[in-house]
């Protein structure tokens, strides 16, 4: 790329940026992100579906994930109702229903289940508490176990243990691997894009004495 | 999706999976992940570049990154030069260079840059004190805010405040998102996979009252 095809931002111009182009110009600098759908319900049976684009892998002994809850209204609908009972489902979102992830995003009342509102369907499964996304192809059920403060902006990192997994058994690679791109999940950028993905390759652990080989790994079905 | 083509795994089922599978399986729970080398130098001018999955938005205002940092030996390369110098640079990774940035995740000794070690290139400019990756078109100069400690399994949130971007002019919107699909930027899934993205579409902020129509915003230049 050459010098004069590039933009550049400063300090003083990202302050200085409108409040909303600095919002959406900010959000994308992190990457593609993890996309997912959570579901509760509170001690009244009240259900509630809140679209998240921030989960993260924790760590894999014990099988934790966890999220970003910010201060506003619809995420702290779904952080109340994981302190108060416990449990959440994590449902992966592909191309079928995107448009009504992202609606779940909506100011909805308390008492307005989004499940509802936007025609997704609850699934209860195997005694589990929470209500599963029907429509989704991976699901989750997920433990409530710590919250971290992020102290810097008022944020909280939510972190669960993975009690259950519900997946395309055709997906599962003979290694362990959930092959999602077959799955059909999507990832999604900055505040309102959402994207399928191409696969370029999977990479051989690496090692200082070699570069990495690409992998051609089976699926176990 | 019937469901004779389900798979599942339990909570006992998670517990029982041989080590390396289920690391391979709950890692691919959180969905595509936010991929970005990590660029630093210690206080004796020696660099280091590390390859990090877990890119997150904090937050906008203040403009603030995260990543998590896991207790490997790589990873703690990464988090001791930031303590001691305060600065690092986060860069995108696309197709052309996905192999080496995967290399970079080899455990060489302290005294070898991944820099040469792999053959990307270091890139000084505007005096910030951290190596960009030259051959990366999405380039974020940071300086370290805070870290958050993840006691459940002993991993750290490292936040930071973005100083500066550098981005290929032509893929920012008018509204402020910058159209990373367009910049080439992968996102990865797993340990291993790297995928590029087909953009499905970008949708209008989510209000009750209707649902979300298809944005066809336009680049500022």
């Amino acid at each position: 790329m050459s010098e004069k095809n590039k933009g550049f931002f400063g300090s003083q111009d990202i302050d200085n940026l409108e409040k909303r182009f600095r919002t959406a110009f900010i959000n994308s600098l992190s990457g593609f992100k993890s996309l997912g759908l959570i579901g509760t319900k509170d001690s009244k049976d009240q259900t509630n579906l809140a679209v998240f684009n921030s989960l993260i892998h924790i760590g894999a002994n014990p099988p934790l994930v966890g999220f970003i809850s910010r201060p506003g209204v619809v995420e702290r609908q779904t952080l109340e109702n994981i302190i108060e009972t416990g449990f959440y489902t994590i449902n992966h979102v592909t191309e079928s229903f995107f448009k009504q992830a992202h609606q779940t995003s909506a100011r909805y009342p308390k008492e307005i289940s989004e499940f509802e509102a936007t025609g997704l369907t609850t699934e209860y499964k195997n005694d589990f508490f929470a209500p599963f996304v029907a429509e989704s192809h991976v699901q989750i059920a997920v433990e409530f176990q710590d919250q971290v403060h992020i102290s810097i902006n008022n944020t909280v990192l939510v972190i669960g243990k993975i009690q259950a997994v519900y997946f395309p058994a055709d997906c599962l690679f003979e290694d362990g691997a959930l092959d999602l791109e077959k799955a059909g999940s999507l990832t999604s950028l900055g505040l309102d894009s959402y994207h399928k993905t191409t696969k370029i390759g999977r990479l051989s652990y690496a090692k200082p004495d070699k570069m990495p080989e690409e992998l051609n790994v089976k699926y176990l079905k």
